[in-house]
């Protein structure tokens, strides 16, 4: 068994709940949110920044570092910790999301979670003509061609298992197809039985490179990963539950899966029940991960829907581009406002950017187009975003989780 | 006096020397390199990764700071240490340098240190047609075309003054012509004499701000800084001792300069001598910058010719674009060679990228165009050439110079 996960304590009248998840390289006390890396590397941060922001676990990306590296240069590296530097526990996604990004939302500018109705418009695709170039999805797995240099990858669940175990990361997840809410539920339905076989055939292959893994570790190789399904479902309430309790019940030879993804794009006004459906039916005692959700608004909800982990680019991509988290709401720190404000962003916040630079200053860097702007940015917002959930995880252990919420809401105003 | 340099011991044999010069926020212990922050920032580093490389002293742009954010902002911040959040000793150059990047030497690939002898044919400039469009210089100063906006800034030996005493660096520098080596003899001399009547002027202003910043001292305000003349003269043995002999005479109020630059953009095989000739007449006890200089076998031709102090942008710039320095030579990172080279830059290097990365990975970082790339290289390159040079105080000290060179070159090769 190489996760283990315990509930300390739970959030009364919902299916929130604090625990811990224990890894072969450390515990992830929940709620967490997690730090995308997706090519091994928290954009512009080094390891030591990664710990000292409180980071508990970070996320990479299996298709990004299958094309480049190689999953075989890192697993000869020594796998995902030791080729990153990074001491602490790990996960990587299973190349699913991909199936979403680089297909039917490629070059369309729909991301994880989109706003309002428009999408669901009869711009639905009615059958499979118009598929996007970069993925071909078929019965048995999914074929990319590389956003790198055009060449064709064929990834199957069994491929997607081999590419995570050489990764070596602690948590890694059955390959799925994510898909859009402008799908029709007839796709929905086409495309969960999709992921439904190819997690069954994810846990197999898992099953067997465990067992392999199994006989190496006592030569000194990498401990086997522990391995989640992904709920897939869309918008539909039906689905949703169906796909939760397919995989809450799959076992291969009376093993199951160690925990659950919750996957996805969604509408806003969606997520919240779509992972109250899947979080009713999955079985309390295995951890959940929502994936690719990072907003304080879908964080509270999937807190209160029984989400025990989230992961996000959000906090370094807005970083990137200059915008910072405060507690009254985002703001563009390169705006004329911050020219002269010289104070930090947060002076209460405990980071390392708000502990030692003003606004001022990163204004100047962001103008200037310096490098650190970015780094300094990204430093800021993933210390909001992890404060803010481990936040939520003293407060329900405190017994004052609505209030919680409610001092957060009082100043924290969305961007318009 | 806002600074006090001390010899602790002469190299025999020629002009060197370990020492220390004493500054209002610490002491640089001498021979240093000091890294160049352009905007108030070394490139892709926070104050700590500065710090922990061992770097003592971080000098920064007049003229780039004057543009964005502008000196009366850095000034309102506090000065240069506080707006940048360093707390260590600081430079500011005079915009002198500019006078040659954005004049001659603007998008012609002249760079401070040319090679061989292409440049000094007759294609240097034999009257003052085709003068570059963003400089023009006249009696009294030069007017710079901004490379931002396009906006016209006339900068003269006094401004240059008011700016440096705004930003409020420890040691600032005279504003002077710099002058490249495809000028003429004739020019040579036309521009030292600009360089003389405004390092006069330099003097004359700054010793009036100086009273100003004494009494704002006295409630809370910056201290005042030193002033450093500099030498110029091209490749011209007469005109280099002429430009040290009148820096080291010239007194305002019974008041000279409190150290002296060596300015100037250098032939390879000129630069020693041409070092040589001002240090052999400049005042013993004052400190000697070399400005812009930093390739390991200058910096040792400095030091042997009684340089302290030396700034270059190349190990940040080789950095990012993936050129480290090793014992054996610069390397470019990105090479084949290295993607599964599972091991340090140098597994001897004290750096934190050493300690903590492999080539494999940094390599896999550039391969990918990431952030974290150019930081890692940086730190590590500046942590080479601030140890190499700090290597060679010590090796002053110790009485073991020329063993301490030759052990260096025995395995250092120029990169062809």
């Amino acid at each position: 068994m190489s996760l283990k996960f315990t509930i300390v304590k739970k959030l009364d009248g919902t299916l929130g709940r604090a625990g811990s998840i224990q890894t072969p390289h450390g515990t992830i006390e929940t709620p967490a949110f997690i730090t995308v890396g997706t090519k091994a590397t928290v954009k512009s941060l080094n390891s030591d920044q990664i710990k000292e922001i409180g980071i508990q676990c970070v996320l990479a990306n299996t298709y990004h570092l299958y094309l480049q590296p190689g999953d075989e240069l890192v697993k000869r590296a020594g796998g995902l910790n030791k080729f990153m530097s990074w001491k602490g526990p790990t996960m990587t996604d299973s190349g699913g999301f991909q199936v979403f990004s680089l297909g039917v939302a490629f070059g369309k500018g729909i991301t994880k979670m989109t706003k309002g109705k428009e999408l669901l418009l009869p711009e639905a695709r009615p059958d499979d003509e118009g598929l996007p170039k970069l993925v071909t999805i078929d019965h048995d797995g999914v074929m990319f061609r590389s956003h790198l240099d055009g060449s064709a990858h064929y990834f199957t669940p069994e491929r997607s298992m081999e590419i995570q175990h050489n990764l070596g990361a602690d948590i890694i997840f059955a390959f799925d197809e994510c898909t859009s809410p402008t799908e029709s539920i007839h796709y929905q339905s086409e495309a969960l039985d999709r992921t439904h076989r190819w997690a069954k055939k994810s846990l197999e292959r898992h099953l067997e490179l465990s067992k392999q893994n199994s006989e190496q570790s006592l030569k000194g190789g990498l401990q086997a990963p522990a391995l989640f399904g992904i709920v897939q479902g869309g918008r539909h309430e039906n689905l949703r539950k169906e796909s939760a309790q397919f995989l809450a019940d799959l076992k291969v030879n009376g093993v199951g899966f160690d925990g659950f993804g919750i996957g996805g794009s969604f509408e806003k006004e969606d997520m919240g029940s779509a992972v109250r459906w899947a979080n009713e039916i999955l079985p309390e005692d295995k951890p959940r991960h929502l994936l690719g959700i990072g907003e304080p608004e879908d964080l509270f909800q999937g807190v209160e829907n029984g989400v025990d982990t989230f992961d996000c680019v959000a906090p370094t991509r807005n970083g990137r581009t200059g915008t910072v988290y405060t507690v009254t709401g985002k703001k563009h720190i390169g705006n004329a406002e911050f020219i002269d404000k010289f104070a930090a962003i947060d002076p209460d916040c405990g980071c390392y950017t708000c502990k030692n630079y003003t606004c001022a200053y990163i204004n100047h860097l962001f103008r200037g187009k310096e490098m650190l702007a970015g780094t300094l940015a990204s430093i800021h917002n993933l210390y909001f975003v992890t404060h803010l959930v481990s936040g939520m995880r003293k407060a329900i252990l405190e017994g004052n989780f609505v209030r919680y919420k409610e001092d957060f809401f009082n100043t924290y105003k969305r961007l318009s």
